[in-house]
């Protein structure tokens, strides 16, 4: 049996991470190709009881630190229980964020700084990685936009300023140079049914063998 | 102010720990000394929360990384929240248990080994280390006799076989031995008085200033 390819879908709020991370999902399937879809922070029964510690109580409950180890706890139950066994099966995983937000995130634009995540990540994480990242990269002023026209309650992340989105748009196109071949920055500007064609070729491109499998949307 | 001195009790289970770490607290608090008595897992009420969750469910419930991720965690709450503060104020504080337990159970009697314990360490700690640590040495067999004796409850560690314990003995010498300008090995064999005589002794030698003011028990 051949191991299932991991694939992550990374950046800011409002880039369309999510839709798109289901339109490849559907689009693998509809090839043949077993997929599960899965997100962070949670995705299992143990990390969904951590991301509940994380997140209840007041913002200063946990040092940006303690917050980081708690996160790495939740994404190292969601690998060991479901993407590993997951790969070992031969499916395909899709995962909507993974480690490059803590690195973003915590790292550059929380103030932790990068070298103390990536010193826990490796402690942690030892060689496991993403076969493949698409990095959802747009301009946060149109990303507060979408954010805005979705009409949704917004996260506590959406609510900060214009000037802790552009760190962060740095931040992941930094993690993007630092890991050229692994990571496909994507300009997530243009409407839906362009992004998912552009996904889908970023995808045959990787993998030739799903050329002329995957489709695309009429655009 | 001068900064407090924080002092660690280590070894296995059944070595008399808690009772001499009360004792010590009592022998400072009665010299002048303002001293805090705490305890590992737990400290804190957010290291208390951690602590419930490694511990509820059953035990294949977290992988040892995990749970040394979470611990760590917990760790890290304990000395921002309780145990930086205290020595700041000038307060002494003894903790039971402390960083080494983890090395000894999760890095070698575990089998984590001791470089991935290490590397999380080293991460999450930087340079902050305790100023003295008391590691009680003593027979497992003997150690096993005392905690039968004792007529508590047994925990989950005091179940483990002899061998475990041995195990455990070795790393507790061998993390002393990396570490000699820190741990203090005391043979934890004889009366309950005569250990305490010779904790006095060493915490004498250790802060000279404090010599004549500790008393010490008939012996």
């Amino acid at each position: 049996m051949e191991r299932g390819q991991f694939i992550t879908f990374e950046g800011g709020e409002g880039a369309g991470k999510t839709t798109q991370a289901k339109r490849l999902c559907d689009a693998l399937q509809s090839a043949g190709v077993e997929t599960l879809m899965t997100r962070e922070p949670g995705g299992t029964f143990g990390a969904e009881a951590i991301r509940d510690l994380v997140l209840s109580g007041t913002e200063e409950r946990w040092s940006g630190m303690t917050e980081l180890l708690l996160m790495y706890a939740a994404r190292l139950d969601h690998i060991e229980k479901l993407i590993k066994p997951a790969l070992e099966r031969g499916v395909w995983v899709v995962s909507d964020r993974f480690a490059d937000s803590s690195l973003a995130y915590q790292g550059y634009a929380r103030g932790l700084g990068p070298d103390r995540v990536k010193a826990v990540h490796a402690a942690v994480m030892g060689n496991f990685q993403p076969d493949m990242t698409i990095l959802f990269d747009i301009d946060p002023i149109m990303a507060q936009k979408r954010v805005e026209t979705r009409g949704e309650e917004m996260s506590r992340f959406d609510r900060e300023g214009i000037d802790f989105h552009n760190t962060l748009r740095e931040a992941f196109l930094d993690i993007a140079n630092d890991n050229a071949e692994r990571v496909f920055t994507l300009d997530a500007g243009g409407s839906r049914d362009n992004i998912h064609n552009r996904i889908i070729h970023a995808l045959t491109t990787r993998y030739p063998q799903l050329a002329g499998k995957l489709g695309g949307a009429e655009s």
